[in-house]
Order: structure tokens, then sequence, then C-alpha cells
């Protein structure tokens, strides 16, 4: 089995040097490895399946023994609809423009000395990811679509699942302008720490997997990380808000999808409209089975309400990821815009309100990947906003924010093209000058 | 003296809520207060050059001990004609376009349900340099035409000179929409190992220094990192090559100025022309001094030139920032490619080659942030690649390659304006679809 086998060092150099090849194959050449892998994955699925059946007998039993939760087994399992699905989103990536190889901007220096910036694919890519083998086939289908070479390494709980993936993976991938040893998967636990340490071959990180898992990333490693640790979400209902449209936004970004980072986890209503709007929202929420955790003046208004707890310093902090909501009441856009940057973790916040200007000073001044006005935290996520494809999405303030599509795997290279210039002659007294002009040029000429 | 004393994570967490405000700043307001800044320094001149005569005289002592070296001390001293550049330099940044606020992207996600994608500041940098004092203007300068608060930390022999342009620098920018404390100055030596691990409060962190200075920073936190540690360049010279070009190419880029990273370290001869090329080569080299090193290859054609050193293994990975150079001669473009992305550093290599096919080959499979064409690797520059400043050169992938401007202290956040939609209304069975139409309109509305 390709890749399988010797040691991290020795993979990561072998991705390194395919990265280099990689990055030059045509859009052609990648797209129709992508459709190879898909059809692959299509008619191996016995094979595929069937190792997946290992990995779950010795998960159920764990899950027996009490040793690993029903969620985790339950995103463990592969089957003909989840192959399925496997096989479309790679067919969709294959679908995809190819960002790479684009001028992104064309300078004429002076004359017969140009430069261009072409996007060009990071290099090599490491992936961390739990329990879902499906991550290994997306995150491998991204990489190969942007000529990323990418070091995998899933959880051992899917050992058999991803070895089979993989195996499948190379065998349909390798060929023509995709070398082999582009994709590698790591297989030990010491893998990751290991992983964490390879500066000189991995360019950036893309951890997928719980909250700890992905803080442990962070702080264990000085390779740039691609993700987030947390989304504590708020919807800020303020006083000239509709109650109507209130009430669907705060519903639906809680309850639409609640195991989710964009679902919201506090709900932070103007004082002035307390009265009105709590008893609305609590009446729906408790309907949905949503747990309520309020503030003090939170269960002032509330107090005819059953089932209502005070809510802890620490539920500000708190992604519940689950049906329950903490609710505080604050006095205006400020002290809303306040909260959040002091306890939101920068994901995704909304404010409901029809004042522009207090929309306005909102969506300025929360510091947030994605701030929404008028509008659910659930739609942050990267296919709703048209990237066709999400890589993740990123609390971090550099390289890309917020969801993260096929441009979160691009870097660009400065190539110039001259005649024989030398920078000599654009110094001192008989300097000649730059032309700085922009031209409508792409590369290559 | 503001922002003078306190702890170092007090003052993170006052650059951190300034930054806030900074980021909303408007144009004219930031670029009056870089006026201001330009302004105070020419006036207060005397202040700051009795503050740096004091450093000059303490280090003096130093160098005569033999514990700093005369290098450093020039690279500390300040004297009317840096202050002149220096105010220059401000009033340069002032002149530039603000990169805050731009719409990047409009996309209808349906009707009445719009993205903007809006460059932003990142929020507080954290800037280490060495010795010069000039360097803590110029980076909060940059800092504040983005919009960035920054936490500073300056070398402790500059202590008294950091201290009196930082003074300037805060009285004469805080006012109207420049909150105080969007500038910060740290002035222990431990503060750069507490900055190192303020994750929390620091965004990006950018280094200026020796290699060792910025490999110990790049090692030592989980920041992302703006810089490079090394230059290691190259000049390939190809058997189609113009000679003459090739001779004026390969000197000006070791000899223009030999300090600077972006010089070459490392010349590559083609073998089918090394017989021809390297005797004139290395004559030019001479004249001007330049000590040279060999491989095997290079000894034996030279073998009548005096002074020719035989090239260790470690020298081609040497960045020698003086008048040195190593050569190797290689067999084709291939062998100088492989060298290089074996070797280098990333940084700059540029081939002089009359044969486009080869060109084209050298500039994609080199995998470095500027590749050249006939040209000088030493016009890898951000004022010389039009950017009107540079932040720094970086070689790593993510985030920003190569020379950078001020896109480098620039994200962006996404603002999504609704009417109160409901990610329940597009999924399930009735789904409705997403437009994902561009639009032309910019934010705000």
């Amino acid at each position: 089995m390709k890749g399988v086998g010797g040691s991290i060092v020795e993979k990561a150099s072998i991705a390194k040097s395919a990265a280099l090849k990689l990055a030059n194959a045509s859009t052609e050449e990648k797209d129709n490895a992508l459709l190879r892998i898909a059809a692959a994955i299509d008619e191996d699925r016995g094979r595929i399946l069937a190792a997946n059946e290992k990995d779950l007998e010795a998960a159920s039993k764990l899950t027996r023994e009490g040793k690993m939760s029903k969620a985790l087994l339950d995103r463990l399992k592969l089957d003909n609809v989840k192959i399925d699905e496997i096989v479309t989103s790679v067919k969709d990536v294959a679908e995809l423009e190819d960002p790479v190889g684009r001028t992104q901007l064309a300078l004429e220096l002076d004359k017969s000395l140009e430069l261009f910036q072409v996007s060009c694919p990071i290099g090599v890519i490491g992936a961390i990811f739990e329990s879902r083998p499906d991550v290994l086939v997306q995150i491998a289908a991204l990489c190969l679509k942007t000529g990323n070479a990418v070091l995998l390494k899933g959880g051992s709980e899917a050992h058999n699942s991803n070895a089979a993936l993989f195996t499948v993976v190379v065998e349909a991938s390798v060929g023509g302008e995709i070398p082999a040893g582009w994709i590698q998967l790591l297989e030990t636990r010491e893998d990751v720490n290991a992983m964490l340490k390879l500066n000189d071959y991995i360019d950036l990180l893309v951890p997928r997997g719980s909250e700890q898992f992905v803080k442990y990333i962070q702080a264990n490693t000085n390779i740039m990380v691609l993700g987030h640790s947390e989304g504590v979400c708020h919807v800020y209902v303020d006083r000239d808000s509709d109650l109507e449209m209130a009430e669907a936004v705060s519903y639906d970004s809680k309850v639409q999808y609640p195991a989710v980072c964009n679902a919201v986890e506090t709900l932070l209503v103007d004082s002035t409209i307390a009265a009105d709007f709590l008893p609305r929202i609590a009446e729906k929420y408790q309907n949905a089975g949503v747990e309520l955790r309020g503030c003090p003046k939170t269960l002032e208004v509330l107090r005819s309400t059953e089932q209502l707890k005070p809510a802890s310093e620490e539920d500000w902090r708190s992604e519940y990821n689950d049906l329950i909501i903490s609710i505080k009441v604050v006095d205006g856009v400020d002290a809303a815009i306040d909260h959040i940057n002091q306890y939101g973790s920068g994901h995704t916040d909304a404010i409901v309100t029809s004042n522009k200007a207090t929309a306005l000073k909102f969506l300025r001044f929360v510091d947030s990947s994605s701030v929404m006005h008028n509008a659910s935290t659930r739609f942050s996520d990267g296919f709703r906003y048209g990237k066709g494809a999400e890589v993740g999405i990123s609390t971090y303030k550099v390289h890309a924010r917020g969801p993260v599509g096929l441009e979160g795997l691009i870097i660009y290279k400065y190539l110039l093209l001259g005649t024989g210039q030398v920078v000599a002659r654009y110094v001192g007294a008989d300097a000649k000058e730059f032309t700085h002009r922009e031209l409508q040029k792409q590369f290559p000429l």
C-alpha cells in the first residue's frame, strides 16, 4: 500500500517533493483525477464498508463499555447513503473553478520589466481530524483541487476505514501529472505530536474536531492553523426591532441545528423591550425543548416561567452545542457590542433592528468574522456564502477569516520578467524611475 | 508618560480595546494623526537626539569593551539626516491609499439577503525589533494607517531613544477618533518572551532583526509571524543566456548591496557554459572584492584564479550578507531548480536565459516568493514592487508572501444584511434556493 509505512519525516519529505510537481498539474489533470477518485469510491464501496464494519465492531464494544459516546459512534459509521454523499461531494469539487495560476496583479515596474502576482498552492497541508472518515476524502479532494500535497491523520477509532479510503484515493488519483506521494496517511497517535513540529515540511494545519482537540493543536504548534476552537455566537435584539422578526431569527439561530458552531449561545435583549420580548421567545424556546439560563433581570421578567435557571459568569463563555441558551438583558447596542467583544469567540453575531444607524454601529464595532443584520447566525457557512466548498471556518484574523473556501488553500508568488535590468540603474544620482503602471496582462504571456 | 509603566497584560488589554475603536477611525483622522506625528518628530528632534545621545554613550562604552559591534552602534545612531528621513517616511505613509473599509466582494445570497466582504484591520500587532529606533516610528505609522493597535518592543540598547520617540508619537497622535492606548511600549527583556505567549491579545507578530532573532521568535510562539529569517537567494545562468546580461545580473545581485536579504548568495552556472562564463564573472567579482567559494567543477574551471576557496555543504545553506559568493556548476535548469528548492530559503531566485521554455519552467517550479527572469534578485522589495511601504518580506506561505505592503496588516470581515431570513427556509423538502449573484455594491449602502 503506497504511503503506508515509513517514518513521518520520510512521508513529509515525499509529500513536499510531490507538492512541487502537483503545484504545476493542469486543471484538466486534477479534475480528471478527482472524477477517478469519485468513481473508485463508488465502485469500491464494498471494500470501504467492510473496513468500516471492523471499526464499528471495535467501537461498539467501547460504547457498550461506556468508553465511547454514541455520538462518536454515529460519526464513525459509513453506509451506502454516506458513500453516495462522498462520491457527490468529490464530483462537486471537480466542478469548481481552479483557483491556481490566476494573475492577481500585473504591474509594469519599468519598460520591459514586468511584475506578475500569480496564485499558487500553499504547498503541504497537514490535516488532523477525529472519527469521521468522510473528512479524509473531503480534505483530500480540496487539496488535490488546489494543487496541495497533504499529510492526513485521522482518528485511531477509524483506522480501518481511513486506510481503505486512503488506498482508494491513492490508487485512483496517481498518474500523469498527479505525482505519487501527494497524499500521505499518518497512523499512530504519536504522529499527531510529531506533525505539530514539522515546520520545515507543513505550511498550514487544518484540524477538524472538538473544541478541546482544536485548542490542543493551536497551543502546541507554531505552524499556522486554519480553524476555530469555539463558536460562542450571539443574537442581539434591539429596542427598535420588529419583535416577530426578532423571534424568528432568535429561534432559527438556536433551534434549526443546535449542534453546530454557528448556532447562537447567548441571546442579548435590550432592556426597554425585555418585558415584551422575553416572554414570547421564552415560550417559543421552551416549546422546542430549549433550556433557558438567564441573567438576574431576565429571571425577574420571566419569574412566572418554569424551569428557568440563573446564568453564571461561565455561561457567557459557553458553547453549549445543544438546546440550551443563556439570556442577558443589556442597556442598548453599546452594551451588547461590549458583551460580544468580551465574551464572544469572534465567530458570528447578529443584530435584529430596524434602525439603520444602530445596525451600522453593530456591524462595524462587533469584532467577529461574520456579523449579521436581520438574519440568522446559521447563515455563516461556506456553501451558503457561495464558496462551493468549505475548508473550514476560521476565527484567526490572518490569512483567511470566517467561512473559508478554496482560497484558504491558496497563496501567490511574484514573477518578475525583465530584459537584463539591474538595481544599480535605479539608485543614486542618475537613477531611473519606476513607472508602476498596472497592465492588463495574464501570466504566462 | 502614557503607556509607559503597567504590566504587559494590562498594556495588551488596553491595546485590544483601543483597536476596536481605531478600526473605525476615518481615513482623514488617521492621516491627520500621521501628519501630526511627522510634524512633532520634526519639532521635537532636540529631545529625541538628546535621548539618543544617552543610548550612544552607553553603547560606545560597550563597543570599546568589545561587547557590542560597530555595526550595531551605527544602526542605533540618529542624527538630523535620519530624523528628516523619518519625518518624510511618515508623511509618505499618510499619502498612501487607505486599505481599510473596501468592499472586496458583494454577493446576493437571495433577494434582500446580501453578503459583503469588507477589508478591516487585523487588530493588535506585536512588533519586536532590534537596535534601530527609526523602526519604531515606521511600524507605528504603518499600524496607524491600517487601523491596527500595536505593542512595540525595541532593543534595550535603544531604550532612551525608543521612549522619546514613543512619547512624541503618543502625544501627537491621540485625540478625536484616535484612541489613547492604540500604541504601547514594552520595555524589559522579559517582555519579549511574555509577548510571544499573548495569543489572546496579539493577532500578528512582526519581528525585525537578525536571522537568529527572527528564528528565535518563530520557534517560540504560536502567534502568526510575518517575516523571514533567511534570504539564501540564487542566480542561475542558463546555457541559452546572453553572457553579458548574465554577468550584469549576477554582479548586481551580489555587489549592489550585499548586506541585505535579497542579495544573491549562490551562483549556479550551467555546465555547458561554465568554461566561458566563470572566468568572466570571477574576474568581475574579484575586482569588487568578492570572495569566491566554488564546487569542485568551479575550482577546476577556475584553477588559475587566485584566492578561490572550496565550498562546503554548509556554504549552500549560508546567507553571507557580505561580499562572499558560493558558485556551483549544475547540469541544466532541472538541476538548478532542485538545488534551489533544496537549499534555498524561498525568498528570491533568478534565471538568466533567452530560452522562453526554460524560463517558464524555472518560474513555475522554483518554490520561492519572488522568481525573476533576466532581472537582479535585488528588485524584490516592497517599494520597487510599487507598494509604497514595506511591512516586511515574508517567506511564509500563508497570509502574505514576498514583499508585503499595507495589505499584510489587513484582513476582512463578512457582513450579511438581511430582512429577517432564517436558515430553516433554505433546507428540507420545500427549500428556497440561493441565488449567489455578484452585486456591484459597496458597503455601507
